[in-house]
């Protein structure tokens, strides 16, 4: 899928929980389950269940990290995934993030120069990359 | 509106489908269907209805961008957009990509350069603009 | 909580109301009320009710502003937070913003240096910052 979105996890549906107007998708990703809260319409235009191959979409600007090895406890965030930091630069006033887990899955985020700074977050250290439910796309083949 | 988002689309609406806590408002902007999924107590205090003049508002975050001419089948992502790239400018880590319709309707996005280049965007391209439907904001006058 | 996201401000839950799949949850802020509509899992999960401190943490690039010193009628965005100018700062193609309330509140947010421009934003103006409810993360001690 030739898309902008710098984020394109491919796996495999979990499960899916129907509402009247949105729905949770779970898709696991490596080791990692991505929740996507997608709106029921496109649960049946995709006819998403599980056991069907899915990417998880996730535009840079919508990911946040945390420094550190554990995910963060009491946050509504549904989507927190553990690695390493493998990539950093800095633009003028943004700059971006790249996080690789153990089994080789990459998240990139774009983030503010200044949350880089007093995060500590450099090539090499522990973080977290953290995504919204509702900023999870789901694409299928 | 004075209002820092870029994109602010007029249209009518076409469609209201109310859930407990969000509702699914469809408007119409030149032949293109948006859709935003806001919550019932925003449509309510709009009083939302078929008919009524509305605007769609989208932060340039918020648009991913897809290149060719034809929308991109299998993704959850609800509003997609036709055009060609009219405009193209690049900062230091993030760019702006500008897609107008054969209607005239313009769309601006911030994605990454990284993004800009390997999607091969120029002006004069055929691109899609992805707009979620949660990423859209109902504004009326 | 060390997260990159730049605004994490501090409250108390006013209300909760639950959906099948989402929920809002109502924080006072200062005299704000901020709103956040995460999924009712995370609601459980963090046993989120009325009285119970809690953080609304937001993202730079999910804040957008209005010039003028009064909240915009006719918007489906929750949130709006009016204060003054106080930080303003220029990349390559984005910007940044910070506006402080009356009672100390700050919420800052990267917006288009276009936008800046346009709306003539500069420290000491008056500004709206505007926040979709979902846009909006509820952190818990």
């Amino acid at each position: 899928m030739k898309l902008s979105a710098r984020n394109q996890l491919k796996g495999t549906v979990e499960s899916v929980t129907e509402g009247a107007v949105n729905s949770i998708v779970a898709i696991k990703v490596g080791n990692d389950m991505v929740k996507a809260n997608i709106t029921s319409e496109a649960v049946r235009d995709l006819a998403l269940e599980a056991g069907k191959e899915a990417m998880a979409i996730v535009k840079a600007t919508n990911v946040m990290f945390a420094a550190g090895s554990e995910k963060i406890a009491g946050i509504s965030t549904r989507n927190q995934i553990c690695g390493k930091v493998v990539a950093v630069s800095e633009g003028a006033v943004n700059g971006h993030i790249t996080v690789e887990t153990a089994e080789g899955v990459r998240i990139s985020g774009s983030i503010t120069n200044e949350a880089i700074e007093s995060l500590g977050l450099t090539v090499g250290s522990d973080a977290v990359a953290l995504v919204k439910s509702t900023d999870v796309i789901v694409g299928v083949e």
